[in-house]
């Protein structure tokens, strides 16, 4: 008997942000073998960037036997579309209208290349390499700058009529005059509440509300990060955890709403927030347990992604390249 | 050159009511070529309902060529679950607990058996002969006694971990202290508004609300149907029409809500209350103008079931019968 060989054993991610794209080259069990970055702002022209990338990649794909030792290319990019292949009208990006970024890529370095949003990203690389490995039903949940959504049914990404579905951070939790206005132009998005900017926004109204003394009352109220108020919570600070308890019940509540899509076996929530721990993932169960629909209570586990931080990007993006 | 000929042109389907259930020998252009009806509470022992369906459905067997000539049998009946071929634990049929419904019928007919609820049904009903043919992500909203819906996501329709996927229903869609109490224990579910008798309620709490003349105040207030309101309105009665436009506003919106998950070409509404039309549709469309993410803008239609009520049941299980 003698190992069977893997012919192409590696697959290349790319995690494109606004400021700065990480590349790794990742194997099966989600190890990132080699890794670069360049800047993304720096290259006016799309063209540029791809030959730059294509450039900085050389040496990594070298490393492990070669381009033909790569089986494709997966990219999670600002609304980046799925089926088209192209990042269209990202706000955050330097590139204006539809950028074809899969085909540039194809065509640069000669493996198929497929394109995703952040978000459904990270749901295939929970699904490839992470806590939801085996699931066919779940809920990504990404709570960082804005909140993302990768939904998963029967063991595929949602990417609906268009490409661009699952924006379960858009779904409207309040519609009471008092809703928070979201940077969509409507307002009482669930991410006006449980994104980092959302939870700073919680913390600036509840020390104003408050006399009590808080350690956030040192902090530059437009300044406040969910780690300020993590740590405010373990000195003690009742404001802190009443923010985390605020926060947590809010997305409880419309996690336990998002449940009657695809009854799942599992939420996994990824980012900054999920740092602070208990505090802020007791108030969700609860809020959840008390919400869920009696036929599906217990059914789902409310996880916390186990993928280091600054890895998730690229293994989730890398996770496409699978396919 | 000679026509293909069929080997198997015909599926049944049965609508399993609490009170009734309708069986119909199908063919593949969605025309019901025979059909029977048997009570279905009459019998207490599902044995004993099996046995007295398929005595009833021999003749219509025979009329289209014998049991050589179905393909299989599709059943929608309440909490019924694709998985199991099992109706679990059904609150409004006489038999409790789980019954194997699916495998009972495979035996007694000798022909393959699948299960699912009648709003999952409907959507496949719709998908394989009705207006959302050819429609790969639509979501079926069925406005009766209750709320249901169907989620089609990329063709297939969406039953999560459990089989009992898509209760759209029983989002929260108000979490004020005014929230509507609900048959599922909680308070603000969508169907507590725009049910039969969510309308009945919003009617006599605006008759109450207002002295205006209304038509709808000759009606004992706890009979009032989304007919009698469907009629004041069409008389030019002031509250007839705010009660479908209260109703159709959080319809309106709750979808737009719901079109975050998939991306839907389209809504499909089917029941009682879309026989009241414009009065019921323009404020649906409008609120769900008014609400939709940017990105989905103008994406999908709202669509009215064009399937006849009274076949629409028989015919949506009865898709289930060419899987």
């Amino acid at each position: 008997m003698h190992q069977q060989t893997i012919e192409k054993p590696y697959v290349i991610g790319l995690d494109m942000g606004g400021t700065n794209s990480v590349f790794g080259i990742v194997d099966q069990r989600g190890t990132i073998v080699a890794q670069t970055v360049i800047s993304t702002k720096a290259y006016p022209d799309v063209n540029d960037y791809v030959k730059a990338a294509v450039e900085a990649l050389q040496p990594c794909i070298e490393e492990v036997g070669g381009i033909d030792k790569i089986k494709g290319m997966g990219i999670g990019a600002p609304n980046g579309n799925y089926y088209t292949g192209n990042i269209e009208y990202a706000a955050n990006l330097i590139w204006e209208g539809v950028v074809p970024i899969g085909k540039l890529f194809e065509e640069a370095l000669g493996v198929p290349c497929r394109v995703t949003n952040d978000a459904n990203a990270a749901a295939l690389g929970e699904m490839t390499y992470g806590v939801a490995r085996g699931m066919k039903n779940f809920i990504m949940i990404t709570l960082g700058t804005g909140v993302g959504s990768g939904i998963v049914v029967d063991g595929k990404v949602v990417y609906g009529s268009d490409g661009f579905a699952g924006e379960l951070g858009h779904a409207i939790v309040d519609r009471s005059a008092e809703a928070r206005s979201c940077g969509c132009g409507r307002a009482g998005c669930l991410e006006t509440y449980c994104s980092a900017t959302g939870v700073a926004r919680t913390a600036r109204i509840m020390l104003e509300k408050s006399d009590k003394p808080s350690p956030l009352r040192d902090i530059d109220p437009e300044k406040i990060t969910s780690l300020d108020v993590y740590n405010a919570a373990e000195q003690g600070c009742e404001i802190a955890k009443e923010i985390f308890e605020y926060t947590g019940t809010i997305l409880g509540k419309a996690c336990a709403n998002y449940a009657l899509f695809n009854a799942p076996e599992a939420f996994v929530f990824f980012g900054g927030l999920t740092k602070a721990g208990h505090w802020i993932m007791d108030p969700i169960a609860k809020a959840y347990d008390d919400d869920i629909l009696n036929i599906y209570k217990g059914q789902a586990k409310l996880l916390v992604s186990t993928l280091k931080g600054s890895e998730a990007g690229v293994l989730g993006a890398s996770a496409l390249g699978w396919e």
